[in-house]
């Protein structure tokens, strides 16, 4: 059983689940575009299986479903942009005209979004930039959660950064990794069904290794990825998508958040650069020279990949969606 | 025993041996500082130990010591540096007005250097970028020896990057990492000693996991740190040190290097962004907040403060030299 729908259908209906629920149209539109991009690609625990907690957060009063976004030429190369208490997705959208302009005219800019709530994978934010010539990255920081640097107790969220480039002939290379070794979603189902947790992923709240779950959402924390490796690149991305931005920082996570508040009131930056003034008009040449170079060491898992396969997939014959997530939805609109 | 020598009489000394060798007293007095910078903070895998290295690959004619970097205007915010077959420092230091008159002006700015060598650590290339208030990323890559993604042939090289920001009140943090599991050096100290390593580290020429570090450098490979997710930093590294620059992939390594040439020739970035257009002029108050932040969690082992422990010991009473390292150096001069 089950219902198939269109991208665009999919896209309509929980963009009405959105409205449903305090959204303004244009954010509604935004937001629902990114939920039924991670349906269609596979990628389903940023899909459909969010709009619980889009929903809740959203009757929390948390966020203001209906932010204008507030877009300032901040420098020749820098766009700011105030969320407005609102979701990163339509202030992103709001600032990338001027993006685009300045990268096209500076050859590197970057976007800084302030005030914002990010619950969406990060990879939809760039791979349109990439789509257009550029290299691209984004950074998106979160509360507080993961222990870095011999740190006994959580500090730094699990902190995703996002980098893309083109790829000629071909949809771009983007990847999107949480610097936690594992994503929040994974200790929470742990803890759900009631098994233990590999070694080296959480912290107690003695600040001792343990493979519990409860004991890690509990006061615990999580582990960065490689060690202090994955801990510097958390810290890049609280700086980036903090410091830089004026947004807060995830231990600044504020502690009177409503009940079913899930996102973080936090911040997000992304960087473009046009590689053709540097690298030279022969670059689409060389990227593809590259590409082909990684086809024939055998590096056949790619980021991407199996998001573009089920995409193709789902474009041809439709978005397959079980029918409790789908009567979830429908229960969303009543 | 052991010799005894301040910062300047060390970077004199190394200078002093690079001239010897064919580099070009304004080049020599460039790469010797780099060298005699990390003895001094006591990162002795890229200090003097290197000499040897640097002498070797002078001595082959591989690289060309006497290089004069050609600086572009490339894009309002974009410098492109030929470094001409010579070291990447230099060429950095070539570029470096006209990246902090452009990062002044836009907010945000890059460098690629093409045609490059770099042979030493790379925190020293931005720590000062950060003193000046920037926040600031490198990125350079190097002959293929990591597998990434599945692959069973090298590919990628130990491409390294590193990231700096100021920290108001103290020298700014910088980190600096390899995106395989170890440093190659490790793998040969180890083929060198008869010790193996541990798992993960490297594949054979069969592609298959091995602990013997012979067969990861006789047509194995290494393993980038973290999984896929370090195969992402690493491809970042290279996306960003060679085709944005137009400086070699590690995969177009010539065969016909000559014996002793132990630098590759390839790229190397970096980005710079001025944080107060978007994120205000109390971002450095914020910042202090972060770091006060992270030492009450206990995190104790940030990077790069041993490198700073050291460097004030070293200012203090001087850098102490091995006799049988000092000896050496001596032994370049005849």
């Amino acid at each position: 059983m089950g219902k198939v729908l269109m991208l665009e259908e999919l896209t309509a209906l929980v963009a009405s689940v959105f409205e449903r629920h305090g959204v303004s149209p244009e954010n509604a539109r935004i937001v629902a575009g990114v939920v039924a991009a991670a349906e269609r690609d596979g990628s389903r625990s940023h899909g459909l299986f969010r709009l619980p907690g889009y929903v809740s957060t959203l009757k929390s009063g948390w966020i203001d479903g209906r932010a204008v976004p507030v877009v300032t030429d901040a420098a020749p190369g820098l766009v700011a942009v105030d969320a407005a208490n609102g979701f990163a997705q339509p202030a992103l959208a709001a600032g990338t005209p001027l993006l685009l302009k300045k990268v096209r005219v500076q050859g590197i800019a970057a976007l800084a979004i302030r005030n914002s709530h990010h619950f969406g994978a990060l990879w939809p934010d760039i791979e349109s930039f990439a789509d257009e010539g550029f290299i691209a990255m984004a950074f998106v920081n979160a509360r507080s959660r993961v222990a870095p640097w011999g740190a006994k107790k959580k500090f730094l969220g699990t902190n995703p950064m996002a980098f893309a480039c083109p790829r000629p002939g071909r949809e771009p290379l983007v990847w999107d990794l949480a610097s936690s070794v594992v994503a929040q979603g994974e200790v929470l189902l742990a803890s759900t069904q009631g098994h233990a947790l590999e070694d080296g992923i959480g912290l107690d709240s003695n600040g001792k290794p343990t493979t519990d779950p409860v004991k890690v959402l509990e006061g615990g924390a999580m582990l960065p990825f490689g060690g202090h490796k994955g801990a510097a690149i958390g810290f890049m991305v609280e700086i980036m998508s903090a410091a830089l931005t004026g947004g807060r920082f995830g231990y600044e996570h504020r502690p009177d958040a409503p009940a079913g508040a899930l996102t973080t009131n936090a911040g997000e930056s992304v960087i473009l650069i046009d590689p053709k003034p540097t690298g030279g008009d022969g670059v689409g040449e060389r990227l593809t020279g590259l590409f082909e170079g990684l086809a024939d060491v055998g590096a056949e898992r790619l980021p991407g990949d199996a998001r573009y396969a089920r995409r193709r997939k789902s474009m041809a014959e439709g978005i397959s969606i079980p029918q409790e997530t789908y009567d979830t939805m429908l229960g969303f609109l009543r």
